[in-house]
């Protein structure tokens, strides 16, 4: 006996990742309590978000405009490019502000059970931008099989041999306690031991292999 | 280096209850990646509600019309008023097909604490849809403090004798396990205990207490 207009509507959230049935009911319900404060701007920005947003013509960041800001923006090293699966990582790596070059945004992993093939991805448009002024490529992807699977693919078809290339460290998070560790991470992080005083200062952060 | 069209969007989700802003982000991103197809449908179906959705004037209900459709339904009996405490409620007990009433929504419960007074609900309302052919009133309201201390305020304005007033069984859920029950649901349960053969059939369903 629910309206339909407003069946319809709970349908569409419910279909939203992490939403069901009954937290879309609730969203709805929630919205039409504080109707006249709620719902125009919240549709309002809908509005503006479906119009104006387009993925960058370079990296396949989102942005309101064809080329995105952080492409634009002079300041940032044009040598190194941070390669991701999503844009999510990119925002991700944006919150952490110690990060300063370049990204690309892949838009996904290979997959051969999702039937996700290298054209699907924007493999093409990153191999043309290596035109000689790149100078360090890191591959940020999720370390799951597809990723890593992507990230071979991809260095297969790097031919400058004078690109240095590398990958986020592997290990314990930061903060984060051994028990709850799973086996994986945690013998990566016994064989990736690092020295602790002197030699750690002269070798970098970057671990490289 | 979020767009602030999208961080806005990215704000206005992570407001909804349940949602943060990490669901928020994985939401707004999930509309951007289907942009054609769930976009424009999710934003019209939000216009719809927003503009249409009215509430019921008889029973404060949601629907298109001034009076819902549960109350212009013929079929359904009008002597019998379950009372809910919001729409979400009527929306569970409707989806069970076993109530054939009609239903009033207070739009919550009595709170000293969050500063809601009797004439911020719709009990002056209901107490006027009393007129001599309402011959029971259903309790529906939860098992808080609140509500309970909101169905004795009202129980109270209820000058009629001759209605019948009851509220739901409170016992053990249907496919619950004892192990997982609070001590109050399981005391009551106990205590309201029913025969299983025989006298169970005479007895009728609604516990009269």
């Amino acid at each position: 006996m629910i309206d339909p207009d407003l069946d319809n509507l709970i349908t569409h959230f419910s279909k939203l990742p992490g939403l069901g049935q009954r937290s879309a009911r609730r969203i709805v319900l929630h919205l039409l309590k504080k109707q006249q404060s709620i719902m125009p701007p919240f549709i309002q920005s809908l509005e503006n978000v479906s119009q104006n947003i387009k993925t960058c013509s370079v990296c396949g960041n989102l942005g309101t405009s064809e080329t995105c800001a952080i492409c634009l923006e002079d300041r940032r090293d044009a040598s190194i490019i941070c390669v991701v699966e999503d844009v999510s990582d990119l925002w991700a790596l944006e919150r952490t502000h110690s990060f300063k070059g370049r990204y690309h945004v892949l838009g996904g992993t290979l997959s051969a059970l999702d039937g996700v093939r290298p054209e699907d991805l924007r493999i093409d448009s990153f191999l043309k931008r290596l035109d000689g002024t790149v100078e360090e490529i890191i591959f940020a992807l999720n370390v799951t099989i597809e990723g890593q699977i992507t990230v071979h693919y991809i260095m297969d078809k790097i031919h400058d041999s004078s690109i240095k290339i590398t990958r986020l460290a592997h290990g314990v998070p930061v903060g984060g306690e051994l028990d709850y560790l799973d086996d994986g991470t945690l013998s990566t992080a016994l064989e990736s031991r690092q020295p602790m005083l002197g030699e750690a200062m002269h070798k970098g952060v970057v671990n490289e292999d």
